[in-house]
């Protein structure tokens, strides 16, 4: 089956690398938040998160910065937290046939709220 | 702050609509994946579900469709599955300025594999 | 197959209570964590994640109180956050043959922790 | 705060071993199920999860084996699926003050249900 002509052809090629790159967003926030994280392991979980989401469709590469301020200054004795939308700043590097569509989430304090945003798409 | 302005300003409508839809698709699936379903318990939790996503910036409206037949015939003695993507059909409706996109899951058996496509934009 | 005496006959009925208790508490907080939610949907949520929880093996009855109070003073102009720790309160009710467990989450402030702990063994 | 003698002293050693390792099981499979993971990435994912985990409150050690054969012979074109409990073989190391609690999740064929066990307390 022909996926590309089957399912997508009512939208344009860059419409297309939006597209994916908005669902590996969504589903990287909502597949990861929650899990513990500490300095110690931090380097491993980015990698991991990386690595997964860089399979979806059409990712060419995904860049995720986990805020290891909030990590150092830990007010738990237990040494971890759970991963929050607060800690993270992340771009999707998105590809259909030469249109790339770069999509960011970072926490905007203005808005209390990490925002998911087009950056650039050429 | 004027978010759309500041951050939205390189695409279209038409492009916006499509994005957030799609960011709510890949949220809702790897949200949800995994959470304990039953017959029972089947019309509530895609209630829950709906109404979370409809949370969501531009999300209309959300229809989702577990499939019943799947927690008809389980094998297991505990009654009850994780949820998973073979048994959802899901339709997000999302809405920019006059811009509608309906963004789809579903399992498709020849891809086995659960495909999110743009089903309509008008 | 019997499964208690196959699996479980290394331990007590009172500790097998415990065991079941303690799944489904690690199991809702990592499950729904993340889950979008507002004061106008957070009494289906509450609902959805109780009937979920309630199938697991043992799982007598589950309470889940989010608190309404941080749902009311949203700084967010999206009027609606990520479920987090902070905002639960649990108490999962787990039976084994006459023996119950009540294992419960609250978030503690001198720990700046999400706590779980066993409330009760009766 | 002595969170030991505050919230746990209605539980033994050996049930407090118990109830911490089956949080992190029950932690584990509902914050990592629906994960994108390939042959490619199956190591690093392993890696990640174990770590996460033994951030837990008595936790030694997490040993997590994803069913590299189901890995072998996707289906889909996609050559990725999403980590579910039928791939999933893990062991977690739970000590407190002495006492070893081994909690097991399998996936059990005759069930067909990914069972969560105690294999051993020492």
């Amino acid at each position: 089956m022909n996926v590309d002509e089957k399912y997508f052809k009512i939208i344009s090629k860059r419409e297309r690398a939006i597209f994916e790159g908005a669902i590996t967003m969504g589903a990287l926030f909502h597949q990861f938040i929650g899990t513990p994280v500490s300095l110690k392991t931090v380097d491993g979980i980015e990698k991991a998160i990386k690595e997964a989401m860089q399979l979806q469709p059409c990712i060419n590469e995904v860049k995720i910065m986990i805020n290891r301020e909030m990590l150092e200054h830990l007010k738990s004795e237990y040494q971890y937290v759970s991963l929050s939308g607060d800690m993270l700043d992340i771009k999707v590097f998105s590809e259909y046939e030469g249109n790339l569509a770069v999509i960011r989430m970072k926490f905007i304090e203005e808005l209390q709220y990490p925002l998911m945003y087009v950056e650039e798409v050429k």
